[in-house]
């Protein structure tokens, strides 16, 4: 006998509630302009210029076949530094634009549900080189980084956020995923979340992939205290809130 | 202001829900065994090897680099089959078995919160070389298809469950990854359901990412008719039910 709690919780994965959601009234029906495709970053900040893909020299060719066969979680790192080309690598094979229609559309190098793209990409950066620990964020439009701010005690904040998996504390650097859930809701109202949740499994899967290229191994955490990973991001955790990590390093 | 409905499904993304659980209260830590890896079959059911890995002689190597850059969505086929080797291809990097450690547990080609693997993969096979038209299912312990059940107008009836998207009906086969959630619901429990989200995710990018090798394409499906989708998998829509697809064709 089911509880009505997991009840609850299966029916958030099937599709009946597309039918509970009126299309000719939402946001994007009614002709509200759509948010913007990446967060509004403080144009003062700090910005890096990443390795766009024609300039990469140190990424290795590697075959899909042999990634997706030695791909594994990895949970120890050896105390080596990603470089920025090997970093623009992850970026752009996670969340990185490969064309663009217009101010409202972009396609990358994942799918998404209506090419809608709810995430963001913070980066917990701890060994990195040419950077400075702190919060980072990908902006895909312009391929750049920006400088979200400087933390004291990151490796041990990041422990914490992640409930004490002290892997993340090792890496070189943790990528947090949040979601602006807006972003998805023009479009989809209440059929937004589950295909949100989808959209992050196809990014990680990329990183896992990618990282086999570049001698580096990763693991997913969807185990995490919400709260803390927010206030680290310094997100609201309402329109915007962490929904899944990964750890990188070398191995 | 955001609707409690909003704010509700928002929620199902934030991993507040871990706190609500008691760990030491699952089946998982009362000691009930772990259900099966994969779905048990009808030992008189037609089955059907796929080719192994070490055996693929048809398979072209691609760079990941290149499949990633080149996928996108495909809604168009070329009126082609895929081969034995072609599919065993798709169905092995999405949910194949790399390692296995024993009865309970045994790592696939894609990540799994708590390797728990809750997935179910079936097909509706179109136009593949040496299968009848009907629906299959993967067997990743032995990288088998079984052949559940042959099933008249299959095309006009995929294309129904997928709310009219023609390229169902037009495809070489439709993935249609169902879950088992009490695969994950014995370690998590009601922490199980966004992980099983995240994890199909996982393995529609492997396949987005395999069609590049074989000159094939996908498109992912989240909008389609549960009920119907799973009357035509026949599985009860409860303890087993649909959760994402993809149509494969020749491009």
């Amino acid at each position: 006998m089911l509880t009505s709690k997991i009840q609850a919780y299966r029916d958030f994965l099937k599709d009946n509630v597309r039918q509970q959601v009126d299309f000719s009234q939402t946001d994007q029906s009614l002709g509200v302009p759509p948010p913007p495709l990446e967060k509004p970053y403080d144009p003062e900040a700090t910005r890096f210029e990443l390795v766009a893909p024609e300039n990469w020299t140190t990424i290795p060719a590697v075959d899909l076949f042999s990634a997706i066969q030695r791909r594994k979680s990895h949970r120890r790192f050896r105390h080596a530094s990603l470089t920025l080309e090997e970093l623009s690598f992850l970026l752009w094979t996670t969340q990185g634009i490969r064309a663009s229609r217009n101010r409202g559309f972009a396609f990358r190098t994942v799918p998404s549900a209506g090419c809608r793209h709810a995430l963001e990409t913070y980066l917990c950066v701890l060994n990195v080189e040419e950077l400075e620990q702190g919060i980072y964020r990908y902006l895909p439009v312009e391929h750049r980084l920006v400088l979200e701010f400087q933390e004291e005690q990151l490796a041990e904040k990041i422990t914490a956020a992640t409930l004490g998996q002290r892997f993340t504390g090792e890496a070189a650097a943790t990528f947090v995923w949040t979601t602006i859930p807006y972003r998805m809701e023009w479009r989809y109202d209440i059929a937004a979340h589950k295909v949100i949740a989808l959209d992050a499994g196809h990014v990680c899967q990329n990183l896992y992939l990618a990282c086999e290229a570049i001698g580096a191994g990763t693991c997913a955490i969807a185990a995490y205290d919400q709260q803390k990973i927010d206030q680290l991001l310094r997100v609201d955790g309402e329109d915007e809130f962490a929904i899944y990590l990964a750890a990188v390093g070398k191995v």
